[in-house]
């Protein structure tokens, strides 16, 4: 393995442990990726007999396909591991499953799972580059890197801009590692949601400004983020339904009208319609929620290439 | 993308979109792919760097293999996406799972989908080619231009060839592909099953001859497609039983004598053996059903090129 | 096809087939491979263009990444069938299947089953190489030459080694492949379980020695394998439970004290710990059993290449 780029962490696990010119080196390298995407040949050489694993112990389909379409398009092999319904795990700890993963000499593990801390566990412990795909209610780093390519390239620059980030904010990953990346990136961040789906001190924390209501947080908002409801996880605990949930919170066309000219949304996927918003909404031109997975295959293309085999020189990648 | 061929859709939903010479365009090359399964080394690189979604709504292990194995020897990358026991569809239509599929810049879409209609409604609506891997009980295009090839094979032309199709004609879309293409193609055919299995006006939609017995329509054919009994489907409700049927409608060594001499069975596959036909009957020289199954993948593979890549001249594959 | 090597056998089923010379070959094929695996780019042109179906009728999901793999080292295509949860196998024989797959034309078949003699049958009927990934409890003979491979590279020579396996020899086909394997390139076997897991006849069918106590068999061992204990199916059946198997037949750090100097342990994975030996064992300097993970891909490598194509010379793999 070529020595890793000054400064850069052996493993991504969540936006904190970038600095600001790291994260812009990855949506640099994501945007030379993304135009491999468009070409005739959507495949470059640079990952070439390296093998990643894809070791998601948690369901996500959308996920692994964009990592593993990244993959393939650097020309890496890909082995999916989904630990539910394999015999992976039989009386093994987590630990000792990866190490038998590592056993094979893969060159990076993807790994997606439950529980918070998960990833992080196995990076101190293994050799190889470990990327963080979603950690219980903890990180989610790639999607917050897609979610500032996303904003970067529809408005320029993510400094100065007022992002709005709508819904279970506690729970949330994406919430979660959206706040850090923005904030870095130097975006004046507002968080709404009822006050079941916040925790106590999110201000000081993350040094965002907490709504219970979503008009003032909308209000001149260049963007807003509308998180995803887990209506398969809610039934009636933290919120007395996804009608009443949609009422006060989901963005409808009036709601659109309280953010700045030319404000953009931004969802996590999948999208409950009529829910987090209307239809109306979902398919308004100010609505890149599909650009965001295209954006997001680019922005794995961007960690996989830098964190396996970091180039020597920034000319990535070659035409 | 380059153009595509004159004429040619841009999605393959059924037969009834190509004209003779465009059947025979595809059986052609399928006959030049053919042979490259038969090298040392299988694989020809027409469609490098491209990527085949293979996006299966409805379990067929046979179908996604094929198509597989004929992405795969054109040098493509697969992703296979089955949506039962995934979390793609959670609470999306199946239009915004095809749009985020489409985000992440597939070439193709290849189709399977309990729901007729559902390849033909995506192809509309999608920039990419869409192949109708089989849609509820209307359409198996690529099962119908594999039959083609094998009877073309077996017997030199299609046109004149006496071919009867028997089964469950009303439910099945194999036999709705199959007259459509072997109609089109200058076959006379009949198609026999229990009046339960038959439609009124089959024979004025499709040009066909429609028997309630099996006796009428293999005297003197050429060629006969035993359709697959869905025994886990019946129960009970359209037919007095497997056993029933196998004595009124299955192949056996007495009936086969109906056949003109030289005549070839084929099947869909998997075989109930002892219900569409006995084990001697599948054992028999006449029988092509594994040749269905070599000649299923170059089909797909001619498919793939023509519909992804089509080639400026004809010369396809090189060696 | 090229002609196998001189007197290869078409399928590898057992170890019973191969001799001490060709077993050697293996050997020597897999540690040039191994070096494969520690290089920046982890992959051979070997198998180029050619297909290998994984055919796994039993879940597994280590030996089925190993094979996946290795194959994809020698750069060959694979399909991964899993018959369980697929439609592979509605109503169809074995060999209708296999036959089915083979008309897509695979250079090689790996096949897991349940059923002991499954590997056999089909190979005996099929023009491909079929190689036994685990069947029944019969045979698993590339878990007994990574065995022999891991033995060899920590030992030297595996002729004189005193071996001893532990655990339920009489149901394991692990040790039964072990014991063959080992006993054909010169070592001493000792077997060691309780009496419901060992048969009469042991002795003389495989030239080991046998007893009921663990003890006398480590006493001077240069190595041991223990075997997994399938907790899942001996639910109080066969021993009065994990603790009592634990305390007679475990191997904790004061049985490691009868073992020769420099002694190693293997274990075919995932192991239980604290059953079949305690985590301070596992852990220890002489646990090979992640060596054994790697060894597995190698020797798989050189199986499918000297199976699928075997070389003019021996030299083998070119730099």
């Amino acid at each position: 393995m070529k020595g890793h780029l000054q400064g850069w962490p052996k493993d991504l696990i969540d936006l904190d442990q970038l600095t600001e010119e790291q994260i812009t080196q990855v949506l640099d390298t994501a945007k030379a990726f993304k135009e491999v995407s468009e070409r005739e040949i959507k495949k470059v050489p640079v990952l070439r007999g390296k093998l990643v694993v894809l070791f998601f112990h948690e369901n996500s389909t959308r996920t692994r396909l964009s990592f593993e379409t990244a993959a393939k398009r650097l020309s890496a092999d890909t082995l999916a591991i989904s630990s539910s319904g394999s015999s992976m795990s039989k009386g093994e700890t987590l630990l000792d499953t990866a190490r038998n993963i590592l056993a094979m000499r893969p060159d990076a593990l993807v790994i997606r799972h439950g529980a918070a801390g998960a990833p992080s566990f196995l990076g101190r412990r293994l050799p190889v580059p470990v990327l963080n795909a979603g950690d219980g209610s903890h990180a989610h780093p790639t999607q917050a890197l897609l979610d500032l390519l996303t904003l970067r390239e529809a408005k320029g620059s993510v400094r100065g801009l007022r992002v709005a980030i709508v819904g279970d904010i506690a729970h949330s990953r994406v919430a979660r590692s959206d706040m850090t990346g923005l904030v870095k990136m130097g975006a004046e961040v507002r968080v709404a949601g009822p006050p079941s789906m916040l925790s106590p001190g999110l201000a000081e924390e993350y040094g965002v400004r907490v709504f219970t209501r979503a008009e003032p947080a909308l209000e001149g908002a260049d963007a807003v983020i509308m998180l995803r409801i887990q209506l398969e996880r809610q039934r009636g605990s933290l919120f007395p339904g996804a009608r009443e949930y949609s009422r006060v919170y989901g963005l409808d066309t009036a709601r659109t009208r309280l953010l700045a000219p030319g404000a953009v949304v931004l969802h996590p996927g999948p999208v409950n319609q009529g829910v987090e918003m209307t239809p109306e909404v979902y398919e308004s031109p100010g609505s890149l929620i599909l650009e965001q997975v295209t954006n997001g295959v680019a922005v794995r293309m961007a960690l996989l290439c830098l964190m396996v085999d970091p180039p020597e020189s920034g000319a990535l990648p070659a035409r």
